[in-house]
């Protein structure tokens, strides 16, 4: 279990994050190393066959990666994606996203995680995408040269 | 250059995309094998230390390659992208974001493109991500197993 | 369980790639959809400061990979890899690399799967790296344009 | 132009580096961010198929783009690829492999290079894989945990 006080800032976090606010977000599941979040989809996520965009999928699965790695660390660095990849499996069609990211390694500069979509719709849960995401950790907030 | 035809096509498909709607973007440049989209930077896009989002870069990144290889084939088959990856290089400030797509592949199957995202504010001009994208054509709009 | 005849097949296959046969490689486990290769460290695979080179361990991936998805089809279609990331996570010591490849997707004419390096030196078994990996299944061999 | 000794350390450390010297790399252009290796092909390389094995283009575009960054930084701080991603455009037929590295950052911590992979036969010259490479700055050798 991560501590109230972590729990309390990540939710904080993501409620802070204009992108996250506007996609409707929530943190559904927070542990060591491993969160949910759950986003509802909106008529803009969509492209015009129907299925939600990868670019939607691909800011959660960030997302997700990263507050994975912030439950590993009270003092909440500053965390900056490095590069991340994403592989669309089959096309999202469903009315919830659910971005799970899991942390594979929390070093003292890097880390990585890896991120799993999966779309909701009833009793199913489809995996969409899987992802692969580095980070860095930043003591100074915003520097720009890593 | 490419077509008159084309183009109107092209404009008409980033208008319908609700969310290169809703980020405002305006095809640019479009040649053959070539296209730049630009964004002007919304509230909505940045993160709390007033850089523009991952997430919004990996979405335009994964749009201007498909335009990109859109402009190669009058018939418009329906892209997929597959998976990309993406590297960001240095904070993205700027008010407004380019973003170019250029064709590295035009297979009869795949295609793989590689976008450019740059920060623009007053005559600066910077690299601020790059990125790989892979895509599929497929005849049949909406099919979900490639 | 596999069938024998593509267990056969599948271990002709490897034994018939010339850098697969230069690494040592050995079909460890082989299942549908999942598949283990061990290779023996060797003094060409190492770096000055004694890890493995990740070039070695990005091609064990790459094949960890397409043995996996050719498990899933008897007729053998020729898998090409269109493209591959791979993450390193800690520095690659041991006397032997386990490479196991699973399959995420098998569609007709894309595979993805992912691929977990392992390093093994007595009862220590540490994941050192871990990639993703798209497949295209051509029917007539030897292709050059996907 | 870099210096005699900077091109001096480059290429004994290419001569060090057993699979490099397996393959029979030669540093055929160094300069301030942008190296060009040349390998001549060798049957080992070849698949069934008999075009170059994807794992031995990966390992090359890993190294060109580590010496290109090594080439920015006189100190030679060890480098470790963090991860690279790397597409296949066409297949890889043709006598001599050239790997080009060319640093997109070069930041205090880490660094970003490209990889281009060609195929030269008599006078053609083909472009056949493309990569990008995030790589990390060590002061000390062989640190396991980045």
């Amino acid at each position: 279990m991560i501590s109230n006080v972590l729990e309390q800032q990540t939710r904080e976090s993501i409620a802070r994050q204009p992108l996250l606010r506007l996609y409707g977000t929530e943190a559904h599941v927070l542990r060591l190393g491993y969160v949910e979040l759950k986003v509802p989809v909106k008529d803009f996520m969509l492209r015009t066959a129907g299925i939600v965009n990868g670019g939607v999928l691909a800011a959660l699965a960030d997302s997700a990666a990263g507050y994975a790695l912030s439950t590993l660390d009270e003092s909440l660095p500053y965390l900056l994606t490095i590069e991340f990849k994403i592989n669309f499996l089959v096309a999202a069609k469903g009315d919830t996203i659910l971005a799970s990211g899991r942390v594979l390694k929390n070093g003292r500069t890097l880390g990585v995680a890896k991120a799993d979509l999966f779309m909701l719709e009833g009793e199913r849960n489809t995996l969409v995408a899987t992802a692969l995401v580095t980070l860095i950790k930043r003591q100074n907030h915003g520097s720009s040269n890593s």
